[in-house]
């Protein structure tokens, strides 16, 4: 059995004793009843997922899948290719946008090396990023597949690696992406799971204007036309219109679900990846916490067909990296302190409500 | 001069100059233009309030003020006076929502008692609270007013002392409240202030069903009605509807204000306070942060009005204390982290967009 079927078989649903206990505790807690309203739902998922009364949630690390891809020779970006190995560069110096707000929550960043098409072993040899490349970016989607399926089963393997590797010192995940034009390819993977129209899924990335934005839906059109996908099959979908980051993101996802932490997803990319995810094993989604809703418009969409709780950041952010991850992070621990550290109306000798 | 005129004439609107250049740094950050959204908005502000592009935000303090209400004898809440007193035992003790939550984020909690109706003496003597005790609860706003003008002058200077007596070591402050019964005075401000009706503003504070909601808001006009309300006088609104306290909470923003350093506004109660603020200085907008969108529907009604920036969090809470200050704090944070840790393209030696 391989490392994917292995993985997929180890994961369940949420503990529903360990969510009635929290449930019932937070019930008790000497405050007006749920008056912490979502990070209180969030403290029965994070006690479903733990399985354990005392989640710990305080190693964190956030894991910036790069990879690159083919089809920025369409025009879809305003924003050349170059950007990525320059931006893993930013994220091994510490000073991009992940690396500011990480810090701020206390979390690791671990930058890997999914496909950026670009010759980084200076930076793997080093031991300053992970080095899974599946290849030198991705074929151009537009004209054919972005990669075999083996190359998408080794992705989403890479991803379920690292999460397998981390588990034993990380109690909470991140997920993150860089990639110039992966905004393209995670709109194809929403508009072959969702069902939804290319039009309402696609957004403007890095910054088209509207003839762009229209030259960007035609490109995403022409892919999903080209490329025939079984819809059923989450390794077929990212094969033909994905990207190798949003494999691992889909393989982290899966990973930390087989490990049974809690995962926080970041934006438009990462959502991607989650619903690759989810096509490889449904009950995935009793894993993931929704950090943000991205301004990239197809994200609410994707959001919502997934059906998780609505998202707990609304901050108009649209970079990525795991930028709306790690600040969610901290309501994560939260919810927990709200679940450990509170006191019981009985605890803290407080009268009740007149009933 | 009394405290309260000496520190209004030192309330000033935020630099410009520095909101101009944390702009000017903000745009150059190697990422899509404003990609990181609303943090980058609060960048500007807190550069502006604080007048420097390094700011510090690392050393917080919620300050959490009790009071009682005489109004609690009209049946306005489901929670008697008791559960005051209780809960700032429980805070002493560590054991609330917001104990918790400031933890989480690193703050101290400072618990003022401003006019709870019971004796809190051992507290203070073992320095577990701060006494700024005005009276034992206000008097009851339906049939008379709630407290002296002179009064309502010492509860908004006890805020100004406590502001001043931690700024030398304080960067960021948060408001918080407790007192059985304050969502009735506060929408008794809330409508003095906003124009808007009783109806359109009260809530169910702790939990009222309909029947109750009705009485409450008989309550609400009968204390508009009963008391001649010179609503253009801030004291004076405090002294006829409002509550210690309150005006503890409008006098910390005041302090806060005076001293340069940026306030994050908890839920409905300190929003009232910070109304109170506005009409002693209308300046003091300029210092607010707004942590959390509350369950409390008039909250909405007062935030537009006071014209800030939209709240940062919208996670259906409604308990106070400061929780949603404490959470918001991470945000600010991070906003900061933003304009001092993130390189720019030129730093970062990464490519810009196309233009």
């Amino acid at each position: 059995m391989s490392l994917l079927e292995r993985t997929v078989k180890k994961i369940y649903p949420q503990n529903s004793e360990l969510r009635s206990e929290a449930e019932n505790r937070l019930n008790k807690l000497a405050m007006p009843p749920w008056s912490l309203g979502d990070l209180m739902d969030l403290a029965i998922d994070i006690a479903g997922i733990t399985g354990t009364m005392t989640p710990a949630v305080k190693r964190k690390a956030i894991i910036t899948m790069a990879g690159d891809h083919g089809v920025v020779v369409e025009n879809v970006s305003k924003v050349p290719s170059e950007v990525t190995p320059q931006m893993v560069y930013n994220f091994v110096n510490g000073g991009a946008g992940i690396n500011a707000l990480a810090r701020q929550v206390g979390a690791e960043v671990h930058v890997v090396d999914m496909g950026v098409a670009a010759d980084l072993n200076d930076l793997a040899t080093a031991g300053k990023i992970i080095n899974k490349k599946v290849g030198l970016g991705t074929d151009n989607i537009a004209v054919g597949p972005a990669m075999s399926k083996t190359m998408a089963r080794r992705a989403v393997e890479s991803g379920i690696d690292i999460a397998n590797d981390l588990s034993s010192r990380i109690d909470l995940f991140g997920t993150g992406d860089m990639g110039i034009g992966n905004t393209t390819p995670s709109t194809a993977i929403a508009a072959v799971c969702t069902g939804k129209s290319v039009e309402e899924l696609t957004g403007r990335g890095t910054g088209l204007d509207d003839k762009q934005l229209d030259h960007k839906v035609s490109v995403i059109k022409k892919a999903l036309e080209t490329n025939r996908i079984d819809k059923n099959d989450g390794l077929d979908i990212l094969a033909k219109v994905g990207g190798f980051e949003i494999g691992g993101i889909a393989g982290l996802i899966l990973g930390a679900a087989a490990n049974r932490k809690p995962v926080v997803i970041d934006g438009f990319i990462s959502t991607a990846g989650a619903l690759i995810a989810y096509k490889l094993e449904p009950f995935v989604r009793d894993y993931l916490i929704f950090s943000h809703l991205s301004v990239e418009q197809g994200h609410k969409i994707m959001q919502d067909f997934l059906g998780c709780r609505r998202p707990l950041l609304d901050l108009n952010f649209r970079l990525g990296e795991g930028t709306g991850a790690a600040v969610a992070m901290n309501l994560v621990e939260g919810a927990v302190a709200i679940l450990t550290e509170v006191a019981t109306f009985e605890e803290a000798a407080v009268a009740g409500a007149d009933k």
